[in-house]
């Protein structure tokens, strides 16, 4: 009958939209999942009640499997998703999925770190280039990618946006610092040294976020609190942004 | 006492989050400005039915004078913005300001063209290289920056996102493909051509988004509809997002 993707937005059971908010009472079974990306200040209970109805947590492998398009070919099925749903590869492939047998499909936006990060830090958001992106590092799996990311934006003087992963946890934005200035320590390109300009941002999308600006030598060791975390590698600096920055420091 | 810049959200008076809501129902006086985003759903006046206040309409000048930090110095102010009102430097000014005179600030994120626009066309957002925009071409201003931007992404292999002025009018895609096209003739760089492929998205937020794939050529004389319009042109293409692309040809 109808999949719905409802986006949950940033932060706890307060970020959703209105308009979320409806669409979730319209279905006749919701789920929840948390690994694409996790809201920090709400759980499914919280969201639940909020909406006023049961929300069943599902497990990865339940959201990658053919489960949500089975459950969808005869009843009204919601998914609920921390940040704007359709930033995760696993929710596009599933609209498309369910496009593809025929069941009609919805997408509520929610707000995301991709547009909220960069106004917090009172960056130009047409000024970022591409988003990088910091799993942890495995025995056999160091992926540079976010390194080649950044090196390519300062080339062109845009700023990086980082992200950090949230499996098997909260990679905080000091551990994130660290695998990048191991890659640094590899490549010497001077990319991402002690030197380097970030600005931290954590919680955002709550009510008391944290934004803060020095160099990585400085942050590297202070406690930049609860999760998620997030970190910004600023290019070249309008004076307005110099100004906001300094505001953080 | 306060300055609450009110993110909107994409669409209309549902698109706002809960949280939008309350903190609008907080203030003790609410304006909206309609210049750096325009919601396309609704005007000030469905938004305060749905607050259950009245909503004053400011214009730009008012917006950029100190008007709003001389009314937030003993009032709670509230500023309603569409979109994420911190994707507008306007708004990240104001914003640097009134911290500057002790004023407390809050910002309420919304969703935004930023994350929505990739996520409806089927495309990984991490693929995204900087944000064009295209204004309005004058006697004596006719910027190229977004062909440079879609030239520099394009190398990479990147997505870039297009967006269309919408002062004074809402540009079409139709016309903001034409404006390309010109600057195309002009420098032969092989960059947007009629053979170029773009998805453009209209309406993004709303209930019945449009989102069309196509080569410039055949899109140029479609009718796209309602605004707002932008449009994506798709760099290297993973086999999931040329699917996704091949539904919504």
């Amino acid at each position: 009958m109808t999949l719905s993707l409802i986006s949950l937005g940033l932060w706890n059971e307060k970020s959703m939209s209105l308009e979320a908010l409806e669409a979730a009472k319209n279905c006749d079974v919701l789920y929840m999942e948390e690994y694409t990306a996790k809201l920090a200040g709400a759980g499914n209970e919280k969201i639940g009640e909020e909406i006023g109805e049961k929300i069943n947590l599902l497990e990865r492998e339940k959201v990658e499997s053919d489960f949500l398009i089975k459950e969808s070919e005869g009843k009204k099925v919601g998914l609920l998703v921390g940040g704007d749903a359709l930033t995760a590869t696993t929710h596009i492939d599933l609209m498309l999925e369910a496009k593809k047998k025929g069941i009609e499909t919805k997408y509520i936006p929610g707000t995301s770190i991709y547009s909220v990060a960069p106004g917090l830090a009172g960056l130009q958001i047409y000024k970022f280039g591409r988003t990088a992106s910091v799993p942890f590092p495995q025995e056999n799996f160091r992926p540079e990618t976010a390194y080649d990311i950044l090196k390519e934006n300062k080339k062109m003087g845009l700023h990086t946006l980082v992200l950090l992963d949230t499996e098997p946890a909260n990679m905080t934005a000091n551990e994130g610092m660290k695998v990048l200035l191991e890659i640094e320590e590899k490549r010497s390109e001077i990319v991402f040294t002690n030197e380097t300009g970030v600005v931290v941002v954590a919680r955002a999308g709550s009510e008391n976020p944290l934004v803060k600006y020095g160099k990585v030598g400085e942050l590297l060791g202070e406690d930049l609190g609860e999760p998620l975390h997030c970190f910004i590698v600023p290019g070249k600096l309008h004076f307005k942004e110099e100004e906001a920055l300094s505001l953080n420091k």
